[in-house]
């Protein structure tokens, strides 16, 4: 049966379509996108974000993979914004400039009837992309977190998807770690996220701020100017040894696993999946989060528990978005 | 149809059966056991805690309360232990001295194919109960958290009861909420648990050494004598005015509302249900605690969510694990 992913983010556009074949082997880990999605598109968002637009593009895409199937074909869209409900209501999303976009109503009106449409944070697309074809084949239980430009995560309990509420679960970025007076100021209005510390975004301004004017510094020399000194760099630093990189991760190590360990104690996953920019690039990071976590989190809790890293990429929105509606979970009613 | 709930604590040893029409509205909610249970029963656990003897303990109220109903009936027993799968295996329960007995299988044996057996953590089982008939009724995404001797959690998620990978999901009370070198020490051998900082065994010892040769103070005046402040009198001192009580429940609200509101902004929670011996008799700490949580919690995720004491009391437990065991949640084989 033919099903289509979408991933909507600040910069690309991206879909594919996915056929019977293309994940009936579960069993062989899709390293490629190739191996995945039968076709697959991408294009860059670009300037015009005016959601009337975005959704005659979204629905041009999905024609276009659709082909001459029959319906009703199931699409899922995973976006990069907190929604408001399980009709794709869009609360905010910074990456869009959007605020209060009824962006599923628009889209399955005009979709109409031939699809069958669902609207999904764009993490917890990933998350189930990654439980369906990826690092989480076949776990029931498991927590995805996803260190890049921000932190964002995903849950599932028992085999089902939390979406929570207001489609809003899995904000594990927003979790405090800190809350005394010096607690750093965070983008969502709070203080004390862990985000405000480990989020790709923070974190490349603090290391431009402690290594301004260290020319011969190691993470300086790697990424050959400051200005493109990246967490990799500074990882790469502290697997050399080096004792302001080392100082800095293993401040930064202990917020992200009292994050991951205090989830892990509430949610008993079976499995941790670790991803993004961030983290894919920052074995050493990795390596150190997952020691402190070994001390914070319950022994009882550890024993079942696998942390392993991501596994599909850029694949994993698609594969999940896709997957969702296809397992009918919070289908928009697209008549009019 | 006929199920029963059984409640296996350290103290008591209760059982109740329902029928029908014991829960035929739900829209009344059920103050009072007597409005739920058409039978129950109650003794204490005793001196005998040989697993032999309490599963034949169980099985006997079984069959009394199952009277002569045909089969197969569907039985739900909580338990006050650390599970380690969804078969009734007791990984630890310090409250009945066992380690690693296997009690789910010896009381499906016992019992026979008569009954449909499904054991749960007490906690899980009360959570279920309020959301079945009490605080939480009619809602799909529900934290639960009770203060009493320990804290202890459960979570529901889209209307399933969130298990984990081996029966131990809700272990709120583990939660870090410090990790410095003056974090406290937990008997579950960690450090820094919000339970050993508002749980009430540690709560009463610090309240008993803090107000030690202090006879005149308005919580032992409220109690009579200094070895008899209880939590209850604290908040009663609190609401008074008192600066100690005051101070004492200024540190431990954010402690506490910072485990609650990191939880919710992981599950996005609709509802938040308070209960315990604890928090059943300090409503300025709950005050405090729910102020507190409206600062450390993301706004979309406060906006859905509800924040109500406990209804159900004792009879949470018996309700949630005869309901469980009817919806066929984790069923043991009663095979041979």
């Amino acid at each position: 049966m033919l099903r289509i992913g979408i991933d909507l983010g600040g910069t690309n556009l991206r879909g594919a379509a996915f056929d019977d074949q293309s994940l009936a082997r579960p069993s062989e880990p899709p390293d490629k996108a190739s191996e995945v999605a039968r076709w697959s598109h991408k294009e860059a968002v670009g300037a015009d974000r005016d959601p009337a637009a975005i959704v005659e593009r979204v629905a041009a895409i999905a024609d276009r993979l659709a082909s001459d199937s029959s319906g009703p074909i199931p699409i899922g869209v995973g976006i990069a914004a907190m929604l408001r409900d399980r009709r794709g209501t869009v609360a905010n999303s910074p990456h869009l400039g959007w605020r209060d976009v009824p962006f599923g109503a628009l889209l399955a009106r005009r979709l109409g009837s031939r699809f069958q449409l669902g609207v999904y944070n764009d993490v917890n697309a990933i998350t189930w992309g990654e439980s369906v074809a990826g690092a989480a084949r076949g776990c029931r239980d498991v927590l995805a977190v996803f260190v890049g430009t921000g932190i964002g995560g995903g849950v599932i309990a028992g085999g089902q998807l939390v979406e929570g509420a207001t489609n809003c679960a899995g904000e594990i970025g927003h979790v405090k770690v800190r809350w005394d007076d010096q607690a750093e100021p965070c983008a969502c209005g709070g203080r004390g996220c862990v985000e405000a510390y480990v989020g790709g975004s923070y974190l490349e301004r603090r290391i431009a701020r402690e290594l301004a004017g260290r020319k011969k510094h190691l993470a300086v020399q790697l990424a050959g100017r400051i200005e493109d000194v990246m967490p990799g760099h500074v990882d790469q630093a502290a697997a050399n040894g080096d004792e302001w990189a080392l100082g800095l991760w293993s401040e930064l190590a202990p917020l992200l696993a009292i994050a991951l360990g205090n989830a892990v104690t509430l949610l008993n996953s079976e499995r941790l999946v670790l991803g993004g920019g961030v983290l894919s690039r920052t074995p050493t990071l990795c390596q150190l989060t997952e020691t402190a976590m070994m001390v914070v989190t319950p022994v009882p809790l550890l024993e079942p528990l696998e942390i392993v890293m991501a596994e599909l990429g850029d694949t994993a929105g698609l594969v999940g978005a896709a997957a969702l509606a296809r397992s009918g979970v919070s289908l928009i009613s697209t008549a009019e």
